[in-house]
């Protein structure tokens, strides 16, 4: 397999220093050994100025992508991560959604992120509730593990099952 | 005594924000209670956009605030809080703080904030060496806190010793 390249990765973290730092980490030999690297790059190398032009790749949860996102692979997979959403959406939840991401991005200053595969709307709602009412600080960091998770997930679609050997052979 | 204007309260803390909400808080019956609301407003209501604006408005530490500086109260303030590191500085320590003072910024994206009154310029440049080591996110809130008391000791001068009594006959 080639190693992913920069826009790939920027597709799993839309923070540039985090493509940045794991094109120059990579290849990697396994998945596992990709998903610690960007551990680390992320909570020990990204600063918050990062984490916020993370943040700020993503769609407000239950809203579609906009058409001046920066990556389409981002915004495909943010729409596979929320169809569980969508399925068990009614209009009166969405509407409520709406309203909600508004009064969060009012308060926090960025978009509500949840890893929200396999999670329902009705889950997502009470989940925004609870959490509009965490210090701003509290908060920063919350949405920071949230990325991280959306982030493994997403680069685990980079390495296909035989990534170990492939790899391997190709360093 | 007449309530700060929301520019003496920017001069505490060069959040919009924070002195918007000082402003509407104002009149204090006493500056215990002007503190008490900042610190409930600057931890509890800014955002990280906040923190990120008010950390902005401070010179580097050793540094001249620059001429493009929006207050010049707080740049005054800045003066006077870095007396002691200033006169305990020589040239060979001032270049090592500015040294610091650019790694810290590559690192962290934002500028080396500490509570500086009374504190020499051996002291400050420990602290920097220490808290370089520091996760980004571990580091924003130190920074955060740090701010805070440069707040509050900028705020007790806002407040003559007499505000009190003064403050009680004017509501």
């Amino acid at each position: 397999m080639d190693s992913p390249s920069e826009e790939e990765w920027l597709a799993c973290c839309g923070s540039a220093k985090f493509a940045q730092e794991m094109a120059s980490a990579a290849p990697f030999s396994s998945l596992q050994r990709a998903v610690d690297a960007a551990r680390d790059i992320w909570f020990n190398k990204v600063d918050v100025n990062g984490w916020l032009e993370a943040f700020a790749a993503h769609p407000a949860i239950g809203e579609s992508p906009s058409k001046t996102v920066k990556s389409q692979t981002s915004a495909q997979w943010s729409k596979g991560e929320q169809s569980a959403a969508l399925a068990t959406a009614t209009d009166a939840t969405l509407q409520e959604l709406y309203d909600w991401n508004a009064r969060y991005r009012q308060k926090f200053g960025f978009v509500f992120l949840i890893f929200a595969s396999g999670r329902s709307t009705p889950e997502i709602l009470a989940e925004i509730k609870k959490r509009y009412h965490n210090r701003p600080i509290i908060e920063f960091e919350l949405s920071a593990k949230e990325q991280m998770k959306i982030t493994e997930l997403r680069i685990s679609k980079l390495f296909p099952a035989n990534a170990t050997v492939a790899s391997t052979t190709k360093t």
